[in-house]
């Protein structure tokens, strides 16, 4: 079966049920009106009380405007819809989350942060999803004042806490170490932008980003750069480097790709130091062929697909670190992310083909939970 | 058990399950990146497809501003929280739609209009609720014009439906007919505007609306008149009398209370004609006790609670009503909801105890479902 026709047969990847056995008269006057009011206005008064007596505790709102769905670029809020209702599907699955897709008829910042700070009351989280950036930088900072719910973007926090746990266990394949290591990033988007937070976090202090202008530096032209780009320019190419790809690549040790498929060549995978670690994520079609990095010299290579080793997986965070985020009632905070890169990377003993734990694994789930709930 | 109780014990009166058994890698691979990536484009190209390929088909949004909750009034969005969801189960029950409550943190207008709108794309409908007049009008007639789903206000238009087929079958009982009888409704908010316009639509000529600065007619000063009054105004009242309540109801054969309770006197129902219709349906108390207002001559009397005979509620028509504009995939229409009076009407031969047909038969959901798909 293809995956238009196991669409088309289930008319819906999930669905709504009861959860009340044996409803009668009584019970529905206890749950409508007129009991409900009781509950209503004990609500009303303290808006806490949602989380005891309505769904609200484990609900979530997956809200997307399509503009960066998957690879497949800007789609809109109908593509998106089929996508956001698999990851609702994931949530449920692997979280025992009730997550409902919002995708919304708008791609204005303000809207959007308007439109969801107006969903508060319905859902105890917010997973923001496939947002284009630099949008959904201001979207998820400005969310993160002005509600008091978790709210957390899959793309930008999601993808680099796993990426960062990845990167931790690649390099004790090679027995090297954060401090010690020269990273390029490719690409400056949503998850670049996180992702080189993190590393620093982690201890890595050689890190150059490289995007279509180039190097980054602090002598890019003004047009070039939005202010996140100024930010990371601050945090990053400590020695002000300019220059392409090819020339961030001499003597690093890890490449990260996130932006564009088939543009790493054997040249310049032959300047990085020995052992060098690529990460080739850009999807469907990665920075370079996995096997082929290899040939080159290679020694680990993660890809964004299912059908090589080392899948840099978003599932193996998100559903863990959104029950972890709705149990203690609180914004997502970075301690809450790094105990959770930890527990990912603590979930298995790496090998060169296998750096991150099984996605499907349950129990890798519950310990994501546990590491965010119990976060400091 | 308690309302408080059960509510605490269910931590949720819905919730959400996957539509998949035997989930394993290869079907996610299908259901999620990269198989879905197809579906989105397909869903991108033809919004329509999200029928086919999402739950969209059979999912409505119920959006509230908490702005006029139950009897209890403006208790905000985490008041209206708990109340949505016991609507949302209903809608479930008595349906199978998969219903998502959204509780908005904001009571403007305009905000409200563009926030549903917004919604379009993840959900086949939308049902309005417990959203205050004047507002609310201006709500729904905006949605209708700028959304090509169904938007349903039930507190205008699904009250309005079953109050219009229990005065047809009131009326059956009594021997008489819409074009001979006097009506005065006493509440002129949300569902008073939609009364009065179905019962002009089922042939009422003599109607007189009444609120608190009593009988409407052409001369009430501009400052008691939102826009909506003035139309009513043109509507009724053709012999542009004018006085309180007690007045209205001389000679009346139908009295209908939508507004406040207890202000209904011996004296008033004496003023009537024979055999008096009495609609007592403020809530939780009415208009005035069914058993004294029999003692002083009316023949029929209904109210909102489930403790009296007649109960007008509003289950009896908003499963079947949504369902069947979902199913039809447009707007609500006038003969949509006429259909679905007459459906309500002939689903039982009344009685002065039963003007209408009990609202937890399934049947009866049905025939309103099938009255509303296939009305012309």
């Amino acid at each position: 079966m293809d995956s238009q026709e196991l669409h088309k047969i289930l008319k819906g990847k999930i669905r709504t049920i009861s959860n009340v056995d044996n409803l009668d008269k009584d019970s529905l006057s206890l749950l409508y009106t007129p009991g409900v009011a009781d509950v209503a206005q004990l609500c009303s008064k303290d808006p806490e009380s949602t989380y005891s007596y309505t769904r609200r505790w484990n609900s979530i709102a997956i809200v997307s405007d399509g503009s960066a769905v998957l690879g497949l670029g800007n789609i809109g809020p109908y593509g998106a819809l089929p996508v956001m209702e698999g990851k609702a599907l994931l949530f449920n699955l692997f979280a025992g989350l009730d997550a409902i897709p919002i995708c919304l008829d708008t791609q204005n910042t303000d809207e959007i942060i308007n439109i969801v700070k107006s969903l508060e009351p319905s859902f105890g989280g917010i997973n923001l999803e496939d947002i284009a950036a630099p949008r959904c930088f201001k979207i998820l900072e400005e969310l993160n004042k002005i509600t008091n719910i978790p709210v957390f973007h899959d793309d930008q926090q999601g993808t680099a806490v796993v990426v960062t746990a990845g990167f931790l266990n690649a390099l004790k394949v090679v027995g090297k170490e954060s401090k010690d290591v020269k990273v390029v990033i490719n690409g400056i988007g949503a998850a670049g932008y996180n992702i080189t937070k993190f590393l620093i976090d982690f201890g890595v202090k050689d890190l150059i980003l490289v995007d279509k202008n180039g190097i980054l530096n602090k002598n890019l032209p003004g047009s070039c750069l939005h202010e996140y780009h100024t930010e990371l320019a601050k945090m990053t190419n400590l020695e002000n480097l300019s220059g392409d790809l090819s020339d961030a690549l001499i003597n690093a040790d890890v490449f990260i790709g996130v932006s564009k498929g088939d543009i790493l060549t054997e040249g310049m995978i032959r300047k990085m130091k020995k052992n060098p670690i690529i990460f080739a994520l850009a999807n469907p079609i990665p920075e370079i062929n996995p096997i082929i990095a290899k040939s080159f010299g290679a020694s680990i290579v993660a890809t964004g697909r299912s059908d090589y080793p080392n899948q840099i997986n978003n599932l193996i965070a998100f559903p863990g670190i959104m029950k972890g985020a709705l149990e203690r009632r609180s914004k997502i905070t970075k301690n809450m992310l790094h105990s959770a890169i930890i527990a990912i990377a603590n979930s298995c003993i790496p090998t060169p083909e296998r750096i991150l734990p099984e996605a499907y694994d349950k129990k890798l789930h519950f310990s994501v939970y546990e590491a965010v709930k119990n976060a400091s």
